[in-house]
């Protein structure tokens, strides 16, 4: 029998719930918090436990004895538990699982791969012929007629999956291709490696865009595969405990209007209704193209608005170069914004205006974007929105400029964490240490300080260099800036170990 | 006996000699190139060794035998040579060492602290403290009265030596700090470790801005401190093989006009002239600064021209917000610029119009500025300044934007190479792979492709994913964008191994 709980042990840092306050502080505690193994949720903490001695006490008050190998069973009235524990001189600490609300899962092998390119001409030269090779037929399947995910699909969506949970991402939202069966397997892949996913079908019908060897015969045609997919999905996981379809209109140039009204129709016909996924306003050139598209659409935004496809559970991709009528139409609607600074950098889109967003009151997360961003790593898209929201003065008219554009540390790991939750309308259930959520965690290490080291330096287990006078704060900064997936010793998603390091 | 030469084998590359060039393009090739143990100088290449088979043929052309363990001396008329492989199975290359144009080594324990201050109170708050305290003496010998490198400065100085070396930095411009030990000690380090430096002793002695805490007492002081570290360098290495003196007047702001003018003079009076290193026009505020404190002076540039510190052996970090004048004065000095992109980004000091000044025919290299920049790695300033360049159209007027602010990954990487190597004035020496040239090189795996892997793919061995398909160019991009020190196998200086990956 396993045992009924996991007593985590150590630093535990996580965000405050809210992002408006008015310097944000991360929240620093020290003890332990136990997950239910039934559930995968927080069952409880006490901030009270400060030693082995201390562990020993809490455990006997509370009737546990720490499971051992062999053990046998029936050892009395204590209840087995499994202790993990955050090692104080590896300054390791627990922090909540990195979500990425914006990363399309087949771009994967393309990581680095844009050259100068923009936008559109990188979806034409880079990302179409990619992703339209997940739709390939293996040769020994032809004759059969019957359509399966090629080869391809199975090493790039394992190694995305594998690369995601090992820099902590314990959630994504995930872009697919337009082919059945290889988003089917995206799907099966996350549920069975335990990564919490929203899995996106991607349709695209409009051949006023859509390359004809890359798009959906027709709006009907995207309709019944979408379907395909929310079915096989809701057949893999009834509950949706880990994973949920997605609707994911690619952006409004490559749907048709049938499709997009279909969209909004499908996503309408369930309860709760189903989430959607899409791009607005990324870059100078897309938006000139909607407007010639869509003129009857008062702005881009609008285009969305009309189909019923800006809800609550709306993810908007980017979001660089919105209206001020765009952001309150947004805001009204509940819908909310992944900022992918990686992407917009690398493409040259432009740089996102996050805290004009969060004080129009519009809910801020952080995605990858893979491949218009070419790293898998929320950490690196922390560090991006940070760097990017430095410069962001730099583009604005003298009278524009408030001093506040810039994001602390904090602020941007919010954004990684509870904002990311609140992205995928899952606050307060993801994103923090809170009695009641799920257990969706990375434990970190640091590293011992250098002045404790006699001769040469550990280079292998990472970049981080501690020193030994270093602030929790001023560690979990020095994390931020100098931190990769070496320091990500174990991940848990609903309290399941999913990843740990070799 | 050791080997008279070290063959290298395998596939070699790097930048053209010039920038200048359309569409710039690596050069690729593959064969061997050997390397004399006497002064570690390229002495030839035979690009048309492909195979082993004729690797062996072209040792027996050239009368050589591969040394292998327990040799007996006089096997014959044959020399002995070292062979190493770079393997093609595992994407491995060779590549030229990067060059970090402008380090502050001190600083390197607070790489990733600097929240969201800008230049002017991030010397303030972050840098002036730590630096002050690498002038402590240790305890048990303050009775004797004799000034010696504190251990944070060990501590520091080693771990800055090995972190650059891991990250493929075979040439670094540092920054000290004004303690004659500490720097005596960094110099010497950096001799004993192999690594090609230049070392400056920090000179600021203007009470004006430095705080009483932190700075020489005098001009006199100033000088006659930069003198000993000079003296030391110049005993340690006569030749200046590996470690050479370079003068360092932090900024216009911290230095007196005697200290300022007595400097031109020091650099002058050597044959040929010292090496000088300085900051320009980083941040607007500094700018201002520089103006109230030199009224006399017509720009920033020209208070270092009047004091004879604008020569063909000086590099100027930052140029970030220079006007045309300054341009035109630079140039025609022939002084050269260190775009310190990662530092401008998280300082908010602005974006360095790199191709303004490359179409002005200034030389421009690049410069990690630990810690107003958070990575000692020149890979992560490459990857920095592709981006920071895609985001520079978005700061300017719509007519001032050419279309060409982009830098290519090509560019990026000669910047970090042939344009450092001109920088620290040692163009046709570092940089390249030319005969002649000191071997200073770094060899990259990138790792067996994903589709040969049959079944949970390698994360320890670095980000980078191969697929199979890609091309020597792609396989360069891949690196560029999602590499790190882990793809650094080893690193030669002078053809001496100064690192190998663990």
């Amino acid at each position: 029998m396993a045992p009924a709980y996991t007593v985590f042990y150590g630093t535990f840092i996580d965000l405050p719930r809210s992002i408006t306050e008015e310097k944000l502080a991360l929240d620093i505690n020290h003890g332990t918090l136990w997950v239910s193994s039934v559930d995968g949720r927080i069952k409880g903490f006490d901030w009270t436990v400060h030693s082995e001695k201390e562990l020993e006490a809490f455990l006997q008050k509370e009737g546990w004895v720490e499971e051992v190998e062999n053990m046998q069973n029936g050892v009395g009235p204590q209840e087995k538990v499994k202790i993990v524990r955050a090692r104080e001189d590896q300054n390791e600490f627990f922090f909540p699982g990195f979500i990425d609300t914006h990363i399309h899962a087949p771009q994967y092998p393309n990581s680095g791969l844009f050259g100068s390119s923009t936008l559109l001409d990188w979806l034409e030269r880079y990302t179409f012929p990619l992703e339209s090779s997940f739709g390939q037929k293996e040769e020994e399947k032809e004759d059969e007629g019957k359509e399966v995910a090629p080869p391809r699909a199975h090493t790039a969506y394992k190694q995305v999956i594998s690369r995601t949970l090992s820099h902590g991402t314990t959630c994504a939202s995930y872009f697919a291709t337009i082919h059945v069966p290889a988003t089917s397997l995206l799907a099966s892949l996350c549920h069975a490696r335990g990564q919490r996913a929203f899995i996106g079908r991607v349709c695209m019908d409009n051949p006023a865009f859509c390359p004809d060897y890359y798009r959906d015969a027709s709006a009907e045609e995207s309709l019944a595969r979408t379907e395909a997919i929310v079915s096989h999905i809701h057949t893999l996981d009834p509950k949706g405990t880990l994973v949920k379809p997605i609707l994911t209109p690619r952006f409004a140039p490559t749907c048709s209007p049938a499709a997009l009204s279909g969209l909004g129709h499908l996503a309408a016909s369930y309860s709760p209704p189903l989430h959607i996924q899409t791009h607005i306003s990324e870059n100078v050139d897309e938006v000139k193209l909607v407007k010639k598209l869509f003129p009857e659409a008062t702005n881009y935004a609008d285009v969305y608005d009309r189909f019923d496809l800006l809800t609550r559970r709306t993810i908007l991709a980017h979001a660089v170069h919105l209206t001020p009528d765009e952001r309150r139409l947004i805001h009204s609607r509940q819908a909310k914004v992944s900022h992918c600074p990686a992407s917009n950098s690398a493409l040259g889109s432009g740089i996102c205006p996050v805290r004009v967003l969060l004080d129009d009151g519009i809910t801020v997360g952080l995605g990858t974007d893979v491949s218009g961003g070419y790293s898998p790593s929320i950490l690196e898209a922390v560090r991006q929105a940070c760097l990017v929201s430095r410069l962001l003065g730099h583009t604005l008219p003298a009278e524009k400029q408030t001093g506040r554009e810039k994001l602390s540390v904090e602020e941007a790991l919010y954004l990684a964490t509870r904002g990311g939750a609140a992205v995928v309308d899952m606050a307060g259930e993801i994103g923090g240490f809170e009695e009641g959520m799920f257990f969706d965690a990375q434990l970190i290490g640091l590293g011992s300080p250098l002045s404790d080291v006699e001769e040469s330096a550990d280079l292998a287990s990472g970049n981080v260099d501690l020193f030994g006078w270093e602030s929790w704060p001023e560690k979990i900064h020095k994390w931020v800036w100098t931190g990769d997936d070496r320091n990500v010793g174990a991940v848990w998603v609903n309290g399941r170990l999913v990843h740990a390091r070799e």
